[in-house]
């Protein structure tokens, strides 16, 4: 027991000091990171909910716009409803294309949330701007990719940025810091469990 | 550009009768799920963060553990503070392994974790259950995954309950409704970006 013991231990040291080695080999800096969570698996935006709780606790200002879900009363705006005082929220989509069936509405919707997203980003108070599901208005050519990639890769040096929604835009991913993809490895709809509130919206 | 939206339009329509049938094929039931976030990718905990704040929009009672974590004081902590009367947010880890370096202290805290995630669960209020980082705590041994994994499925069947953490145990993927793996498609440590305040913790 001893032995196991001397050796668990020997294998933790060993791990840290490899650990150590790695992070001091490198250049480290800060900076506000564009950060992407794509993949067709749950999480994606209820990861950015959890981002912009964080750092909201850290006392941020911290700003959302949502490309693509409707005006739902969900469960994360009435949270969101206690952080007044540090989020902006801005709620541009039409709801899904396939509800609304109509490009022009889908193009305007979608037009006015990037400019709202602008003015988040030039906003020097933000810290910390979501955009939620504008891969998907990407995904459609609701905006202009090129234009969009640009916009964000001109950001002030410390605002954090993070877009999420499936089948992001592969200029778009070259861009970013940081890529999660998320695979849906098992899925509840598939099983003929229905979306429930407090866990889907 | 009248042709083109008459396409777009009819693709959407194909679509969302497609989905309608796909819907309406199925059982469909609502009960609580066991949702697992595992993989290498980040996103894990935050996206555990992200529904506990949906859940909590809901008026939902919601409950942590955290297994693995320190008790740093962190931006979620912080934020979640604004839920008092909702959460009750229990932290029994003690830091890493490989920064306490002492296998039996690590197993009593995983112990003291899971005594504390029993007592979540079996309180009628709580609707959700979040255990953070439980897969390492069974990926090195520290509790013992079959009375771990009959105790998530014996839970009550309105209760939802979400493990996060890397290399989740195959009886507990097994076991569960809703598996995310994130994948670390672009990961900042490794282009020498440090851990940042409001965006790591």
């Amino acid at each position: 027991m001893d032995e196991e013991r001397s050796r668990y231990k020997d294998e933790m040291i060993r791990r840290k000091a490899r650990q150590d080695a790695a992070v001091a080999a490198r250049k480290i800096e800060e900076k506000g990171l564009l950060i992407v969570y794509t993949g067709p698996g749950k999480g994606k935006s209820t990861a950015a909910f959890g981002l912009m709780m964080r750092a909201m606790g850290q006392g941020w200002k911290v700003g959302i716009v949502q490309f693509i879900k409707g005006t739902w009363d969900t469960g994360e705006k009435r949270a969101f409803a206690r952080f007044a005082d540090l989020l902006t929220w801005r709620t541009m989509g039409e709801g899904f294309t396939w509800e609304t069936q109509d490009r022009d509405r889908d193009i305007a919707a979608a037009r006015a949330g990037w400019q709202a997203a602008l003015e988040l980003m030039n906003d020097p108070e933000m810290r910390l701007v979501v955009l939620d599901e504008l891969n998907v208005a990407l995904r459609y050519d609701q905006l202009p990719t090129d234009e969009v990639v640009a916009a964000l890769q001109s950001r002030r040096p410390s605002l954090h940025v993070v877009v999420t929604g499936r089948n992001a835009n592969p200029d778009l991913m070259a861009a970013a810091d940081l890529v999660t993809e998320m695979s849906a490895t098992k899925h509840p709809f598939a099983a003929g469990v229905k979306a429930q509130a407090g866990i889907e919206f």
